[in-house]
């Protein structure tokens, strides 16, 4: 059995891993100017996935899954926003080339 | 306090929603072809993180949290490695572009 408090640092840091690379594709969205190839379900499911991982977490008084997912969600809304602005840019610009 | 069986529903359900999100960036990136746009970071840190959410799951004994996890890699894999071959199919059309 592991320690408590590696634990605990193992599940900051898991939560962590995972979060900056969401933080990375905000990046990487923001520095390109498109997230079209992004599915718009991903960032979806996952938000829908992470309010059950939340009921899940508060259920098993878990503050690492409930802290991820509280985190994940709003990452997520940045992401689909941000590709929404992108997207109907990107839209705009296809139909002035066609005009 | 919810119920044990529901809990473990809310617990599947979770895992479920997240990872048909990913499936569902597998299929559009099939389709078009192209996944220029989703960072590698992403995947890479989600594989990190996704490892210490098993170690985690593992100490807690917690069936959920390995399962999705360990679905979760394969499939960061799955996208990691058709990214990496549409990508350097974009690179040598362009390349020949210039040519």
């Amino acid at each position: 059995m592991i320690d408590d408090n590696i634990l605990s640092i193992i599940g900051i840091m898991a939560g962590i891993l995972i979060l900056s690379g969401w933080v990375e594709q905000l990046i990487k969205g923001y520095k390109t100017k498109s997230l079209k190839d992004v599915s718009k379900y991903l960032m979806i499911l996952i938000t829908g996935g992470a309010i059950l991982w939340i009921i899940y977490g508060v259920e098993m008084k878990d503050p690492f899954i409930i802290g991820t997912n509280i985190t994940a969600i709003a990452l997520m809304m940045a992401v689909l926003f941000m590709k929404r602005k992108y997207d109907r840019k990107l839209k705009a610009e296809r139909a002035q080339f066609k005009e």
